[in-house]
């Protein structure tokens, strides 16, 4: 037989190298992609997934499955494989089966290509059974933590006696990459204070590093560092060795008062004649050589690609849903009786699922009174979450131990503790950074989860602001100090480039409310938002609140942008203004039609709803013909020009601020009423 | 005398409770800043001080001193106190003393208002003495070990026997906010693997955090952490015994094997009466009844404001000058005998101290021929480095474990290691925040460093970018694999909203060359920056080299656009491209000049140096009259209606990209020539 492996392996042996030569040959094929780790890494995937895993390919929807992270996304071919040995099927985005494997064979032979299922790097969303995108290190560990989170608090929220509706783990894979990320040393940090012990991260320790072995830039004790965060650790020598790893999930499974990690050596493309045990094993297409002589390693029939034998399929689905299928099916038949105990939780959570909130939150959005002394924004958020937070049960989050100033908390609720998984007050610490990736893994379990820092600090963070945009997820980022309104703190606390980096990520709703309704309409687009993260900005300092009987109202933010005040006939110039800039351009406005001048006052909070107007309503704001136009912001220009166009003008900052009180600030950088009036009559002069 | 001290205390404990009462006056005159942190560490940061910092007050720039590091930034009046009070000297920007105090009592009454020395967090360039900006936290942490790093360069670099020219210390004082930020911990494991034993943390556990107690969120065994990273460990229990802590940084010099971190159990806020070891000690002004109460607990008199005693002022100025000066003049004697041993090297060592490169270096530019097929701009941006490496010696740099993909490995050059502390390629492992800070410690020592990884993991390490443009330091971060044009590792990897979020920090010069050409063209303009970072994007695929024969000088980079190709007469349309964009953009041009479109070509790889250029300049590239103008670059829109207008377009990407071979998405998203011309027809019709 040349086409099938020796037949003295066994079953798990077979199945363990399916899932290497399909990434080998995989790789290959696409003359692209990452090869060494999956196969180092298949005996202690097929371990967990065949003997550990609860999870129920025929329902990968599974509300109380375990879920699987591969934190080293790049090694994509291992979940592929698993996916296909474990015949998950397909499910759709209203949770309806497809009728087709999640990943087929002829998906895995499409690997890397357009519009595959089978993308470099596993995508949310686009392929069933991927639990979170990953691939950017670190990211996927930090999505652990908040899934963990979330499964603990899903569990305190709806568990009843006699009824365990929620009782999971969270399984990760990361490699030396992800650990040497300073988000994951956050996220452990946060995982070990919050006793998860429902979270095991199996850490792969190849020695091997891009530019060469771990010793030329890694070889602290991770083991002892994790040790130091509070975590259960154990260190494997060989992962090879499955009986070990085995013990090792089973002593995680058994430890309930912290997270575990597992410690594996493994050797990167195990087999490989020259390449493995070397950086050459990470990445790129490994050749005909490498790859025959490590098919001939294990006893594989050297010419066959892509080759799957029936047993090693039928070992892990049967061995994975021979599991996880009664499970589900138990749970569903618990589920049945708890919707009759509790008839109302059980709906709640057929909301959870469906990732809708209750009825009701809208109608709690405040209002508020006209007010010229105002209000921060900051302050306004705060009532406003306060106001729906009781009617949004499942709206969880907090601050990077900036509450007192971000006004995020949930008043008259507990923290989220160790001792109290199912507090709504989050306490992320100063880290901003996992903070976000956790906020991403409670989103991908359900709950509505929100985040909060001061502005600047969203550089801390972007890099799951940009994972919650590619995923897809309605997480709400809460931005506040957003200006040089910060004041004394200077520079280094006010944010100039934030904005403009902010809104430059596809699909993120960052949204600037100009007072306090705009900042209640604000909120109502966040949590309105199914696909979209939001990115919430508020002010540090008091804001007029806008009477809304003489100006429009603020449900125009739903727009993005819409006329807050007009003169008759067409306007002979147009003031753009968002947040505290926006009753600065208001009062310039004021002194202008004064002065006979016919002005127009758009408020634009939000470029990114505006551009999905039609051409007609954003050519109603902004008619074509007038060109004499000046937005005001006090944050950087770039990007101003779409809508002011090069006759316009901008008042932004072009420079980064200074240490001093608001007020000298606002004069010396030009955000005065006297200012916008003179610039904006020169405009009108110039279009004449 | 109600005017001065309990005249029982000691001058030591007179000099630190005068940092302790400025600290408290300062705040609340200035009615905002952060008075705990200073008052707690006055102990620690005095004995530091005047016990072992080697440190000149009347010579601050003395290259050899030891470097003090205020990480927790907030806590800036203990530095401002420090440095009034050891007298340190003003010194300009070329290194001429002001004859002014560095900080006078003055400044200090002046604390965070406009334009004073005392700004809310400490300013590099704004106030002598203060070594590196901080603020966000963890910076100062990052920054630290560039310095110490820097620190064993140069002596490995210079010293020769019997002239030791660096052998200088690096300490820094940070609290729980630097610590839980993953840039410290990314930075603390590197330090620990180069071994940094010249390299000594204090860390500031006052067990307060904004939000309440440590234990909301950081309970992790510190001092153990640490230990795991290689770390030697001191762990004090008490702030106020400056000989426990004296004895600890005795410890941290006779090791010299390993950084050390020093763990200092302190409270904040020490003698408010209400307010002393709360989180409301952290901010805001304390109120003259805290004042007067921790007065009164010091023996100091209650009425007095910004006292300082003359013997506090002169127990620190001589503790500190007594040791520093003579140390200082002793090495002035040195290297005025190792100039004479070492002309060469003294004169290396001169430039260094200007913030020079040694001439020569641009003869070394390389010019590449003429070549359809073409190289990629990370492979001309290797070479290039490599080509002028060996004329600019103090050129270190290294990538976040891509140097084979970043190219940014100096070839022949050593790597700088622990063993090899005057290496070249630093292996800066995968962390790309603690990268950026360190960098930046590296740049503000002199030399001058380079970082590299893929764009899209710019994300990771935005705050020291932004921070290099805010010192104005000239570190040169190269990111490589910079558009879609990555491929098949997916959306995860192709940079989208990364460029416009470079462009949008103030004083960083990003540069997207078009071609091999225009990279040298980009490393000489790099190079030649002296106040400005430089962040130089280079594509992962290969790109044309354009025939410079036919088409302008890529010397026009310096200008940051120029015009590459045109027609006679005034263009009809101007296409406008950068990076990878650039050869399809002139190749569509040639197509259109043949169908008799009158067309332009302009190269915008820095929009930084374009807006530098005087408007009739930029005006005879991108002429006023000219409506029909098409911009072309893989990467998101925003910013380029400043050089296209309202009647302009841009192909560029509104989504984020996908998984698949390059051809494929460059046609999906309409990079190709064929698209261009056509939307260059219609624009031409439209201006018609």
């Amino acid at each position: 037989m040349t086409d099938q492996p020796a037949a003295a392996r066994s079953p798990e042996r077979i199945a363990i190298d399916t899932i290497r030569t399909l990434a080998m040959d995989a790789v290959q094929k696409a003359n692209s992609g990452h090869p060494g780790t999956p196969m180092a890494l298949a005996p202690i995937a097929h371990t967990l997934w065949t003997r550990f895993l609860r999870y129920d390919p025929y329902a990968p929807d599974w509300p109380n499955r375990d879920r699987f992270v591969l934190s080293c996304g790049h090694a994509s071919m291992l979940l592929y494989a698993l996916l296909h040995l474990a015949d998950v099927q397909e499910i759709d985005a209203d949770g309806q089966p497809t009728g087709k494997p999640a990943v087929s064979l002829d998906d895995i032979k499409q690997f890397r290509q357009m519009d595959s299922k089978t993308p470099g790097h596993p995508e949310y969303r686009m392929t069933t059974g991927v639990e979170t995108t990953t691939g950017p290190l670190g990211q996927g560990c930090g999505n652990s933590v908040g899934m963990a989170i979330a499964a603990r608090w899903l569990g305190e929220t709806f568990n009843r006696d006699g009824f365990t509706l929620f009782d999971n783990d969270v399984y990760v894979i990361c490699s030396d990459g992800d650990l040497m990320e300073g988000v994951a040393s956050e996220a452990a940090s946060m995982a070990g204070h919050l006793k998860l012990a429902n979270l095991c991260w199996v850490f792969d320790s190849n020695s091997i590093t891009i530019e060469g072995g771990t010793d030329l830039a890694f070889d602290e004790d991770v083991a002892k560092r994790f040790e130091a965060y509070g975590w259960n650790t154990i260190v494997l020598p060989d992962a090879e060795d499955t009986e070990a790893f085995a013990q090792a999930l089973e002593q995680f499974r058994a430890t309930d008062d912290r997270p575990t990690l597992i410690v594996v050596r493994s050797i990167i493309g195990i087999g490989f004649p020259t390449r493995a045990g070397t950086h050459k094993a990470h990445s790129d297409a490994p050749g005909e050589e490498e790859i025959r002589g490590a098919k001939r390693s294990y006893g594989w029939p050297e010419d066959a690609q892509f080759l799957v034998p029936e047993e090693a399929k039928a070992e892990v689905t049967n061995a994975v849903a021979g599991r996880g299928r009664p499970l589900r099916e138990a749970w569903e038949a618990t589920f049945a009786r708890y919707r009759e105990a509790y008839p109302d939780l059980a709906r709640s959570l057929d909301e959870l699922r469906r990732g809708r909130l209750p009825g009701g939150w809208e109608d709690a959005l405040p209002t508020f009174e006209a007010d010229e002394k105002g209000i921060a924004s900051r302050e306004a958020g705060g009532k406003v979450l306060n106001a729906i937070a009781a009617h949004a049960p499942w709206l969880i989050g907090g601050a990077a131990d900036l509450s007192p100033s971000t006004k995020t908390e949930i008043k008259d609720a507990p923290s989220l503790e160790a001792a109290s998984p199912g507090g709504r007050n989050m306490h992320f610490g100063v880290r901003e950074h996992a903070m976000g990736a956790i906020a991403n893994g409670i989103a991908l379990t359900y709950l509505r989860p929100y985040t909060g820092t001061f502005m600047v600090f969203s550089d801390y963070m972007r890099p799951p602001i940009r994972l919650a945009a590619i995923m897809e997820l309605p997480v709400i980022f809460i931005f506040t100090h957003d200006s040089i309104g910060v004041g004394e703190d200077g520079p280094t606390h006010q944010p100039i480039e934030q904005l403009a980096a902010l809104r430059a990520i596809p699909g993120l709703d960052t949204i600037r409310p100009g007072d306090a309704n705009e900042v209640a309409a604000a909120w109502k687009v966040a949590l309105s938002h199914t696909h979209e993260p939001t990115a919430l900005i508020f002010s540090r300092q008091a804001i007029p609140t806008l009477d809304r009987g003489r100006y429009a109202s603020a449900d125009g933010v739903e727009k993005g942008g819409y006329i807050l005040a007009d003169s008759d006939g067409a306007p002979e110039v147009i003031l753009i203004g968002t947040g505290s800039e926006l009753p600065l351009v208001a009062a310039a406005h004021e002194k202008l039609v004064a002065e006979g001048v016919k002005s127009r006052v758009v408020s634009l909070p939000s470029w990114y709803l505006f551009e999905k107007q039609d051409q007609a309503y954003r050519d109603s704001v902004l008619p074509p013909e007038v060109d004499a136009r000046l937005a005001v912001e006090q944050g950087g220009a770039i990007g101003w020009d779409r809508y002011v166009g090069r006759s316009g003008r901008t008042i932004a900052m072009s420079t980064f601020g200074a240490s001093a009180p608001i007020a000298k600030l606002q004069e010396k950088y030009g955000f005065t009423v006297d200012n916008v009036c003179k610039l904006a009559r020169e405009l009108v002069e110039q279009a004449k």
